[in-house]
C-alpha cells in the first residue's frame, strides 16, 4: 500500500530553478557549497566543531545553520567560524534553495572558499530538495542502527560522502560496520565512505583530506 | 529569518476530518490507539519487541508499521505480534489519518484492545499530523544529545509520554539526563517521563504499567 505525495510539482520546480541560480553564482565565484545532512543527533554540529579548526587559515569558511527553532548550533559554532548564519524554518523540516541563495548574496558568502549548510536534522525530507550544492555529505551514527541505508535510501544514493559517525560507541552497539559499508557501496558505488569519531579522532584525517580536495577542485 | 510553510491549510483540514473519524471508531470499539514517534534509530522497533511480550495474553494487539521503504521492521515484529501491517509511504516522511483509518477498518483492527502505530523515523513531521490517537509516545535516545527537546519542541509538547531510551549508553554519552527531564517538564508539565533501556530492562516496569493503565482506561 502506498500513500499519495502531496508536495506539488510546481513547488519542486520552483526550488530547482533557485538551485540552478545558486549553482551559477557559486561557479562564477569559485565557492564550494556543501550540504550536510543526517538524523537529529547524528553529530552534525560536533563534526563541524571538529573539522573547521583543521582547515588552513587561508580557507575562508561560512556556515548556514538550519534549525526549526533555536540558535543553539550557531552559538556552538561561533567560536570556530567567524561567519555563521542561522535559518530558523519555524516548523518546516528542510531547507530550500531560495533561502540559501538569499543568504549567499546578502551575507557576502560568495567571497568564501567553502560554504557549509548544516541542514535540519532529518533523514528524509532534506534529501529531496536540491540547494545547488556541489557535494552532499550524509551522516549516519553507529547508534542509529545498521538498517538505515536500506530504509532511507534516497539520501545515501544522492550523497557524495557518507560519514559513519560516533565510531567510539561501536563496541556498545549492535551495528554491523562492514555490512553497512557493503550496503552503501551497493546503493552508490561512487560513494566516499569514512567511519569517524570526533572524540578519538579516528577517520578525521581521511575526511579532512577529502574535503580539502573538493575545495581545491572548485577554486 | 523564517521560511514559508507550503503545506496547505486544506490538506491539514482533510487530515483532521479523517482523524476525527478514527477517534469516533476507536471510542465505539474501546480500542486504544498509540502513536509512537522518534528519530530514525531511536529504538522504536526495539521498544515494541521488548514491550509486546510483556502484555497479558488477553490483550489483543495490532501494530501498524510506518516506513518509507522496506518491511524490515514488520519482519522483526512478526515473532511477537500476530497482527502487523506495513505501510510504505514511498518517500513521504509521516503517516496520515486517512491511511490509518483505512487499515483500522479493512484489517479488522477494531477488534483489538491496543493498536500501536510505529510512525516514520522523524522528529519533525509526524508530530504535525493528528492520526486520531489516544496517546502520543515520543522517544529520545541518550545518543541523540540533550538539546533535542528545545530544538524539536512540538513532538515533546504534544506527547503524553516520553521514553528516554538507550539508557545503557548513558555512561558513554555527554547527555545531561536530569537537565533533559527538567526541560521536558518545562515544555509539558503533565508529561510522563520514563528513562529506559530495553537491553538492561531498567525502566521497563514503569513503562509497561503506564501503558496498561492507558489500555484499561479506554476499554
Amino acid at each position: 500500500m502506498s500513500m499519495r505525495i502531496y508536495l506539488s510539482k510546481d513547488l519542486r520546480e520552483a526550488n530547482s530553478i533557485c538551485a540552478d541560480d545558486n549553482r551559477k553564482m557559486l561557479a562564477e565565484n569559485g565557492v564550494l557549497l556543501l550540504n550536510l545532512m543526517g538524523s537529529p543527533g547524528s553529530g552534525k554540529t560536533s563534526l563541524l566543531e571538529h573539522t573547521l579548526p583543521k582547515l588552513p587559515d587561508s580557507c575562508r569558511v561560512a556556515v548556514i545553520e538550519g534549525d526549526i527553532y533555536t540558535a543553539k548550533d550557531s552559538e556552538r559554532l561561533s567560536s570556530c567560524c567567524s561567519q555563521v548564519t542561522q535559518i530558523n524554518t519555524e516548523g518546516e523540516c528542510h531547507l530550500e534553495a531560495g533561502a540559501v541563495g538569499y543568504l549567499l548574496q546578502e551575507q557576502g558568502m560568495l567571497a568564501s572558499d567553502l560554504v557549509v549548510i548544516e541542514n535540519v536534522g532529518n533523514l528524509v525530507c532534506p534529501a529531496e530538495f536540491d540547494l545547488g550544492e556541489d557535494v552532499k555529505v550524509a551522516q549516519l551514527s553507529v547508534t542509529e542502527g545498521d538498517d538505515k541505508p536500506a530504509k532511507y535510501p534516497l539520501l545515501f544514493r544522492e550523497a557524495h560522502c557518507v560519514l559513519i559517525t560516533k565510531l567510539d560507541l561501536l563496541p556498545y552497539c549492535n551495528f554491523d560496520l562492514q555490512g553497512v559499508i557493503r550496503d552503501l557501496q551497493t546503493i552508490n558505488p561512487e560513494l566516499k565512505i569514512v567511519p569517524i569519531s570526533v572524540k578519538t579522532g579516528e577517520g578525521s584525517e581521511v575526511w579532512v583530506e577529502w574535503l580539502l580536495e573538493q575545495i581545491k577542485a572548485k577554486s
